[in-house]
């Protein structure tokens, strides 16, 4: 037997930040106040949280200076490959997360959702970064528009980063995967994150954050963490910076308030929680795996986590007629299913609230309900029995545990069950008339995370989907098909956007490089091509072009990624077109469509003279005339964008091809990049036949 | 000679409203109180305007209601193609609208940028609204994300319109540019308008709104104007309305703090005025094309509209060594060209302040800057002798006329410089020592909508541009090659975004599509392909084929857009491909790149086994198996899009395509559409060869 000191306030660590590049508690006599942090099945103290003393200035002016010149050396690439460097390094200390995860109530799934989601979204984010952005930091967005007759005044878009910090306020449920989530974006775009975890659980980021500094990869200034009160930061923030917020509504529209937000222009991005709805289709009675799928999402999301996500499901809508069964098939599931306790103790399911304040609250807002008309379905507000971690049962008096709870109402207009938000493991069940009432009453949640909607008839899936979706962040449609294989409905995915309007906080996060650009301004630029090609580093039409072979003697394909400019170009001679050439491709590809072998029908196309050739026949001829044909640095063709055949090409009509290297793309973990190339076939007269983009890989 | 009777309040009309499908004004009673309307440049009393009793409740609902319903009959195409027939309508009625704006102060070049510019507006998203969105109501956003192994579960991202209105506040100076600015991308998103025009101008839109409701174009509730007031609007909306500002930041802000904003969870996006910049490059001294085109743009952005606008050039930020030669020069042109009176008044180029208030605003903030340390280099505060319509030459003292101001400033760090905004014909000049400092100095306007960059140098225009872009919504390039075809630093032009961060407002409009985004809620959806085929209309791969030649003995190519499905598809039978075939291919192309031709350096290249076949090859092979020869509803492939090779094929390898409906868009105004094809070409053991889709023109 050993002897176990109690931890006292005055005995327990202060969980540290890591500030200016270095971690920092306040003194012993600035502690004083420290706020208590308990283990959420047996109450058991475990550290304080104190930011008294610390200079949130100077925070903020080591993103902005240091953080923003570290990150400003990276490419996009750049930036992703550490990512990804970062995610398995984490991958090879998730053990020691999940140990400090536990004290938090979570049971081993929970800590996977947030620890192991939370490097997922890191794994998705290097991914991406390097598969859709460019190896540069600046982003084009569309297509150059020509603003003037000759061309030599046109405008695009671009997105370059917001020359500030993000100061990113998690919430207490996911301190991993909200810190990850929001930082990875962020970093890729090139903007240093200041992270504010919540206090309950703020030691889990924290433990996360030191191995993020042990691990060495991220530049300095790039992260900061502030593990505790930051009421003072936005008075140090404007317009170049954004605020990320995830939480309650009350606390988003404090921050969103704020004069440096309505007046001083700090981007403002909130997450809040949401009365979010499972649909049931007419269709999806009992007996089909619709209802199933149903029935285990709805009770999955009243358990995960202990029913504390934003997403978890809070209305189930269902046709009136089928309320009696989805009570009776969630309560059967429940009792086989859910095994409530301290994650520590096996077998355990569902594991304890985060604190015994959030108890409190979800029984008080449980109460209302009550009184405003629901009555319990399933469950009861009493304190459950549960197991503790030594394998005994019963009721622990500092554990922040309860029962799961299904309310049904009568009247399923009344405005609690749309408005009222118990944050815990706790939904509702109310019937609906037909797919306008579901719409109508889907919408009563005021704006929502997200949805489900389960059907198997697509009439209904597009009815209800179309119908709810303006009011929604996410939809999910679950049937047959997808409900082994679908990710659930409370789990955000990176490629995702997550989020949602009104009650939900009106932001959008993750969505993959959709949640970098909030992180960068978007801006029109205007110019003449030459100018559009400086600021970019692409290449735009109209722009000068160096024919290499003329200048240099060399075909641009002998140029490496090395020598190989933006600008290089070949134009070719002019070969011209005979009726014996199409006919014979017709013949030998098969393409014996009427417009290159008929003249009479052909020329009753309204598009075409007559005989026309085909357009694979001037795609291959145009490789043919700017092919280099021995071994060099351009190592394939492995795809082409933007076709656009513009005149047709009849017998004796010629074509030339002009080729132009347009964006050159090195990757950073291969010998090789990518090279798209401006094609431009023109014919005799110097009109354009076809545009198109061929996209090459070649060597460094 | 002729008697004229000097109107009074009790004798001038009111300006009406149109609400609900009529027109409004107040009783008498009401109309006690009601705002006095002058004309600019002769004080002469026009109208007035009250809104006393105004239902604005009803307003709200009537579009949330009659408007949503009409809208929503109707796809984007349908909505872009009324846009275009109202820009004919409108520019018809050109005349009317002109003399109107004349009273305002508006030169004839003035009211042409309001006028003609707004109708402009409307045939660029009459245009895009049909070439670049969908025929449908949904738009989806990106590719799909396949979030299972099996491929049974997928992401991907739609919008759909919100399900409120939009509520437009507009600015004095542009009140027809302006409302169609913002109305027309509402419009096309299926969103109705209600908007506000600004009191010294309004009866100018009020004309426009009379001459749309006259020309019966626009579907029943998707506009009304208020003419007038709309101090609790804001009480009436919520999270499926939008409010976009143009003005003052002060009412912005006020605007921004309203509860139903801050907690209710509207839509809000600003638009207000900014301390733009214009930057004189280092190289573009006195005597260079550049520097010429800095002192245009800089007088006509002090001149035009008599400097009232939101993007006028408010700080010349030039080098410390040319701060002289651009004072002069400015003068000088200024004395050349700028003849200040009534715009009714032959020969002049610079009109009357909208109002004598502003008059008054803009003394004030030039006194505040003189004060400051500016001084004046051009110009004078005193009342300017003025050209009158009768040709008669004098101070007006009804008139609210200014001559154009010229600061210069000693010291360029002093805070007013940066921040205090004089909203008439009013530049300050100020030096910098290096483009690191032009660009902190540019950034210290804390945001704008715009700035002009004047440089013939790449490499300067790459770092000013790069380093100012995120403070700024727009950025122009001006030097030799544009100077003439530019359209002017301070005019938005409908493709291109308008707003910038921070002070600017932190909003966006226009930007073509962008702006109709903005109308449109972004979701993601999740589900098996079948059902996000039925969701957004475009067939996904993995969702569920109909070969029609088996189920309805019927090449797809037979099916004109009456009967063609998404969905239906044709799978031909296997082709080999011979060696003989590949060379045959590379003789007769000339595409003898060694991957065809040479077996040894063929096997050396990283990505091929040895010889294989040209990508060109394996595309007109596909379309000789897809292909149905004859005459049929298929009248051309246009183009083709997001082609990949993905497995090499080698000389013994066989093919065969799979081709199926993917995306179909019959044409508003023509007999035919387009429809986009997934082709999928695989080898003998099913691997895929590569992807793309195949664009044609079918008959309907």
């Amino acid at each position: 037997m050993t002897t176990t000191v109690v931890p006292t306030v005055d005995t327990v660590e202060i969980v540290p930040s890591f500030i200016r590049g270095s971690w920092w508690t306040p003194d012993a006599a600035s502690a004083a106040g420290a706020a208590p942090v308990l283990d959420a099945s047996t109450g058991e103290l475990l550290a304080k949280v104190s930011t008294e003393g610390l200079d949130l200035a100077a925070v903020v002016d080591y993103g902005r200076t240091t953080g923003q010149a570290e990150l400003g050396k990276l490419t996009f690439h750049q930036r992703a490959l550490k990512l990804k460097e970062l995610a398995q390094y984490l991958n090879g200390r998730r053990e020691e997360f999940y140990a400090l995860s536990a004290q938090t109530g979570a049971t081993k799934i929970d800590s996977m959702i947030d620890i192991d989601g939370g490097i997922g979204v890191l794994f998705t984010f290097g991914s991406k970064g390097r598969r859709e952005l460019p190896n540069s930091q600046v982003v084009v967005d569309g297509p150059m528009e020509v603003l003037s007759k000759d061309g030599s005044f046109a405008g695009e878009h671009i997105y370059t980063r917001i020359p500030g910090v993000a100061v990113q306020i998690n919430a207490f449920n996911f301190p991993v995967w909200g810190m990850l989530e929001k930082l990875a974006p962020a970093f890729i775009a090139g903007v240093p994150t200041i992270v504010k975890p919540a206090t309950p659980t703020g030691y889990v980021a924290a433990a996360v954050v030191k191995a993020i500094d042990e691990s060495g990869i991220l530049p300095k200034g790039s992260l900061q963490l502030i593990s505790g009160s930051v009421r003072t930061l936005l008075d140090h923030l404007d317009y170049r910076d954004l605020v990320a917020f995830t939480g309650s509504a009350s606390t988003a529209n404090t921050l969103k308030s704020h004069p440096n937000v309505v007046k001083g222009g700090v981007r403002f991005t909130s997450e809040t929680d949401s009365l979010n709805a499972a649909i049931l289709g007419p269709d999806a009675v009992k007996g089909t795996p619709e209802f199933d799928a149903f029935i285990k999402s709805l009770v999955t999301e009243m358990t995960a986590k202990a029913g504390q996500k934003c997403t978890s499901i809070r209305r189930a809508i269902v046709p009136q007629e089928q309320v009696q069964d989805v009570i009776a098939a969630v309560g059967e599931r429940i009792r086989e299913r859910v095994v409530l306790g301290d994650p520590r103790a096996e077998g355990v399911t569902m594991g304890a609230l985060a604190s015994r304040e959030q108890l409190a609250d979800v029984r008080a807002a449980v109460q209302s309900m009550l009184d405003a008309g629901g009555e319990l379905a399933y469950g009861t507000l009493d304190s459950p029995k549960v197991t503790s971690a030594d394998g005994s049962i019963g009721v622990v008096d500092g554990g922040a545990f309860m029962s799961p709870v299904l309310l049904s109402w009568a009247d399923p207009e009344a405005e609690e069950v749309h408005s009222l938000e118990a944050f815990g493991p706790v939904s509702s069940v109310i019937g609906y008339t037909d797919l306008a009432d579901a719409v109508r009453l889907a919408a009563r949640g005021g704006g929502s995370l997200v949805a489900s909607v389960c059907t198997n008839d697509p009439a209904v899936a597009q009815q209800l989907v179309t119908g709810i979706a303006a009011h929604h962040g996410r939809v999910l449609m679950l049937n047959r098909e997808d409900a082994r294989s679908s990710t659930g409905h409370g789990s955000p995915v990176p490629h995702l956007v997550h989020g949602g309007p009104g009650r939900a906080g009106g932001g959008e996060e993750l969505g993959g490089i959709r949640s970098v650009m909030h992180h960068m301004q978007r801006t029109a630029i205007q110019g003449s091509p030459n100018m559009l090609t400086a600021v970019t580093g692409v290449w735009h039409t109209g722009a000068d072009r160096n024919f290499t072979l003329e200048t240099e003697g060399q075909h641009p394909f002998r140029k490496s990624l090395a020598t190989l400019h933006i600008g290089d170009a070949i134009r070719s001679g002019l070969r011209e077109v005979t009726l014996e050439e199409i006919t014979k491709f017709a013949n030998s590809t098969g393409d014996t469509f009427y417009a290159h072998t008929n003249p009479e029908a052909a020329a009753a196309n309204p598009f075409f003279p007559g005989i026309v050739a085909h357009g694979y026949l001037l795609l291959a001829w145009g490789a043919g005339l700017f092919v280099e044909p021995a071994p060099g640095p351009v190592l394939a063709n492995y795809g082409l964008e933007n076709l656009r055949f513009i005149t047709s090409v009849a017998a004796g009509d010629s074509i030339r091809v002009t080729l132009t290297a347009k964006k050159i793309t090195p990757r950073e973990t291969d010998e090789y990049g990518e090279v798209a190339w401006d094609a431009v076939l023109t014919n005799q007269n110097d009109e354009i036949v076809a545009t198109y983009d061929v996209l090459t890989l070649v060597e460094k």
